[in-house]
């Protein structure tokens, strides 16, 4: 570990410690570029009642914002525990180009949160699932695709 | 399919078509409860420089806002494509009863999204991944795992 790791995993160590001492959850999260801390995000789902609100969804929000960019590459994010799938997947989307993490899955289990049994059901193929999805078809449920596909001047991502 | 879910997917679908044509992403999504639909969301992603900005997300957000409440327990989503990881995620930390979509990941990766990459990734072992995190371990790094578990009044999700 570098001395740099070192003093941005740091930073997302403390800010997860103080934001349980305000009423948040135990995760904090930095994001980074070029040698600098551009944002920062802890849990704030109870506190401001959103399921989304965890660290590094936060941090990437922050992120794309002060950036005015939905693409964060070249960016590495820092988080105090092993993103859940939700925050996993943020990160791809958000195109970040390195994951460092101190706690794991396994830990935050421990302390009663749901990360594991999600990763367990979204790797479960979908009709095996705890929690099935009911596919329902309808007519035009493909139009917005095919609008889509030959749009010229769309922005993909 | 009884006409309720019939309703409440073509108003789904309605959102993806009309989304495109405002520029933004080929999907939508609504909640509903106790028969009503609480809110709905399309994706933003590139209008709004928000790399989480998801129909469901968005969708999620704005039903519990509604509700001021981070539990969605009793709600029903449905969505026109099935939800990506991150989307399927988020429904299991909201605490959504069902799940109802049209188009498939498939469908999604035809277009150009992707979904059906980061579903694989996400069940790779994390040393296999395309994309690997890094752990770095530091002290104090559990010392918020430590405070949560003890502290009396937390408010658990």
């Amino acid at each position: 570990m570098d001395k740099y790791q070192e003093k941005f995993m740091q930073k997302a160590i403390e800010l997860s410690i103080v934001n349980v001492a305000t009423g948040g959850g135990p995760f904090g999260a930095v994001i980074v570029k070029k040698g600098e801390i551009i944002s920062d995000g802890t849990n704030n789902v109870t506190k401001k009642n959103d399921p989304t609100a965890h660290a590094e969804i936060n941090a990437i929000r922050n992120a794309s914002k002060k950036l005015k960019n939905f693409s964060l590459k070249g960016c590495e994010i820092y988080t105090s525990c092993e993103p859940c799938p939700m925050c996993l997947s943020a990160i791809y989307w958000a195109n970040i180009d390195k994951i460092f993490y101190a706690n794991t899955r396994k830990d935050a289990a421990r302390i009663g949160f749901r990360d594991e049994h999600i990763y367990k059901e979204l790797s479960t193929p979908m009709k095996k699932r705890m929690f099935p999805l009911i596919q329902v078809n309808i007519k035009d449920a493909k139009k917005a695709f095919e609008l889509w596909e030959y749009k010229k001047d769309k922005v993909s991502y």
